[in-house]
């Protein structure tokens, strides 16, 4: 498949939440103006984003829904599982693993780490906290596709660099801190106190 | 001041968050170098960022820590409170309100709205949870300077109008949707579902 655009894949992900809404709702078929108005953007750019993955609508009909979600979770690769590893068990981590899109989209946390002697051998969302110490030791046998980074920034680029040296191909971080990473390593930075900072800086240079 | 573009704002929060870390250490001069090495970007950047708001450094001796923390505190409109509510008592927003950086930035969340009759009039961080559907009255008195949206994706939008309604200008949405608001009022969205699809198309079409 020819390599798109981030943007495009973004956009692809939000169609196919609304799909998914109209599938549970009953509703069969849907048009690009709807799924252009729950997306934010025009229904030319919906008919370009779709006929490029060689899905067109009928003229007076629209598309059919369930065919499109299918389509849709083929495209984004959410027609396996990923086993996770997340380092650092915290409020973000459990909030993660209870959001209902996570575990629902294929996504199932493997193992969780954290280096505070206080939570290593608890229990955490059916799984036990191991020493993030051992991740070597512990990861070593298994595969694991995501590793999720939920550590202060000043540890989470060895983190990474470990995880790196592991195999995993794809990092999500929490960590207030930009990871270097190899070029055959996926990154996704979601990086809360920036996201404030640009509402502050907005609010403040009004 | 000039309107600056949200790259460049990401890009100054970075370094923010660099140079607390290095103040913390007692570091006092820093050099462009440095600055890039820890933000994924060059050294010509961060000058070129820098001088854009009268800081430069000097040969030799890099940048002050402290000034250019002063600096970019201020660029940023760290340097006042803001009232936060909060729309759906959930784990993401405990995390959130958590958050070491969240109050250390001046962000306080003075109200949280459930609709859910069972978290209604319970505790939550120091507060009590009121009804959503009371959202108007609740806050018609107070100011609010963000919205953090924390509801399933059907209510968001909804949820967003009555915050503009009530003179809100900023908003963090954590709702798998797009919201649409008047040009005045910016959003972000943090959409983890997105950020998780991201990787399994990456991994998938590799």
């Amino acid at each position: 498949m020819r390599k798109i655009a981030e943007s495009t894949v973004r956009r692809l992900s939000l169609y196919l939440r609304f799909l998914e809404e109209f599938e549970e709702q009953g509703i069969e078929t849907v048009s690009s103006e709807a799924l252009a108005a729950r997306g934010g953007t025009t229904s030319a750019q919906v008919r370009k984003d779709l006929s490029f993955f060689g899905s067109f609508g009928k003229r007076g009909l629209g598309y059919s829904v369930q065919e499109l979600v299918q389509k849709l979770r083929g495209i984004l690769g959410l027609g396996r599982t990923y086993r996770v590893a997340m380092i650092g068990a915290g409020k973000i981590g459990s909030a993660l693993v209870q959001y209902r899109g996570f575990k629902q989209r294929g996504f199932e946390i493997v193992a969780i780490f954290d280096t505070d002697a206080a939570k290593v051998g608890r229990g955490w969302n059916g799984l036990t906290v191991q020493d993030a110490r051992e991740l070597e030791s512990a990861l070593r046998d298994q595969r694991v596709d995501i590793a999720v980074i939920v550590t202060p920034a000043d540890s989470a680029q060895n983190v990474a660099d470990r995880c790196v040296a592991l195999g995993i191909k794809a990092v999500l971080n929490f960590a207030p801190v930009q990871l270097t990473v190899p070029d055959d390593v996926v990154v996704k930075t979601v990086n809360l106190a920036l996201e404030l900072e640009t509402l502050s800086y907005a609010l403040t240079n009004r």
